[in-house]
């Protein structure tokens, strides 16, 4: 191995750890958004503003560094694909962040109010979809096929999970229109955490993909066939 | 110009050509996706699967041309940063197109049911968001940055809508128990609407960073200063 090649190992090394840092902080954005509106305890989410700064800057420093990486090392094949996604992945990381913001955006709503209902759901929620952010990233820095398949299947516990919420939260509503804001504050909460779930499944895709080279993005779409029909 | 030059040349243009492709492709789906919510009639968003597939499919071929455009070319600079935004931009247009389906999936609790009152702000912020999406790819084929800049602008306008829409069907919800199902439906497109406009200022605030190679997606963010903190 030349020390080009090294040169290049080291800085990819680098370039992973960062995202796993990056996911680090995107997941205890989530769980601390979640706490504030469970313990009902506005400095549980002190610190998130900040966090969310570090998260944006990381974001533009990760892809300083991918370009720089691609415009000396010039890989080829596996690695030019590992790095591409590597700028998407940190785009997700940054979103999830902004989710995690919105989540503490809809919750004073919620907070300084009396108590709805005891919260069971959406903490397991929270949960699931956090656990999903740090696996994706693992699996895309090990390359771990299977942990992102893994991923990928939690994906529908939370779906599942969101579909039980609304329903229940639509009938507290329609029970009672003192519920109404607080009901519908919820129901945002719980569809940013979709969405936080949705962020981690394009993840693991992306994983699957850049190890096999081949796409799981789509799998109803055919990719021979005609070409797409203009509108 | 060396003839290797005038390939790579031939073959930016033609991603380019399949990006705006797939960016009208989104647009037709929004703008039809409202008019069935809008007409109350199911025809309208009859093509929208079939698009959805051909969005997907050109998002897979255009990210493996860019790959194959870096791999042979090895472009430096300006042209890498490009291609690695076409590959985030060709992400955003995918969202897009999901958040046109997310739509169509809301809009049946609506139009089985009377009319809950006259859709005005909805189609207004239809069509802004639909607007955005092709400014905001034309912006970036050009390097279009007063473009971008008047697609970043029109954000604003769009979030000004949807909170004017949550808080009127919020008093809709309150005045009418039997109002709560079609108002929280009708909230959820505003919001689908609302991240349309978020992911074309996402390209928007691309096409500067392409352009002038310096980053506007976090303007607060100090690009000096300490290491993000651990959490």
């Amino acid at each position: 191995m030349d020390s080009h090649q090294r040169q290049f190992d080291r800085e990819l090394a680098d370039l992973k750890k960062q995202l796993i840092h990056m996911a680090a902080i995107a997941e205890t954005m989530i769980e601390r958004a979640i706490r504030e509106l469970v313990d009902r305890d506005e400095q549980q989410a002190r610190d998130i503003p900040d966090w969310e700064q570090d998260v944006n800057r990381m974001q533009i420093e990760i892809d300083e560094q991918v370009l720089a990486l691609i415009a000396t090392h010039q890989p080829v094949a596996g690695d030019l694909r590992f790095l591409l996604a590597a700028t998407k992945i940190n785009s997700e990381l940054e979103r999830i962040g902004d989710l995690a913001v919105n989540i503490t955006e809809n919750t004073p709503t919620i907070i300084h109010q009396p108590e709805l209902k005891p919260l069971i759901d959406i903490p397991r929620m929270a949960e699931l979809a956090g656990r999903m952010v740090r696996d994706s990233l693992h699996a895309f820095v090990k390359g771990d096929v299977l942990m992102a398949q893994a991923v990928i299947a939690t994906d529908d516990r939370v779906d599942g999970l969101k579909n039980q919420i609304m329903r229940e939260l639509l009938t507290y509503m329609l029970a009672d229109p003192k519920a109404i804001e607080r009901a519908l504050a919820l129901i945002l909460i719980a569809r940013h955490l979709e969405r936080i779930a949705d962020h981690a499944t394009n993840v693991a895709e992306d994983v699957i993909y850049v190890v096999q080279g081949r796409d799981v993005r789509h799998p109803m779409t055919s990719r021979s066939g005609d070409e797409p029909q203009a509108p």
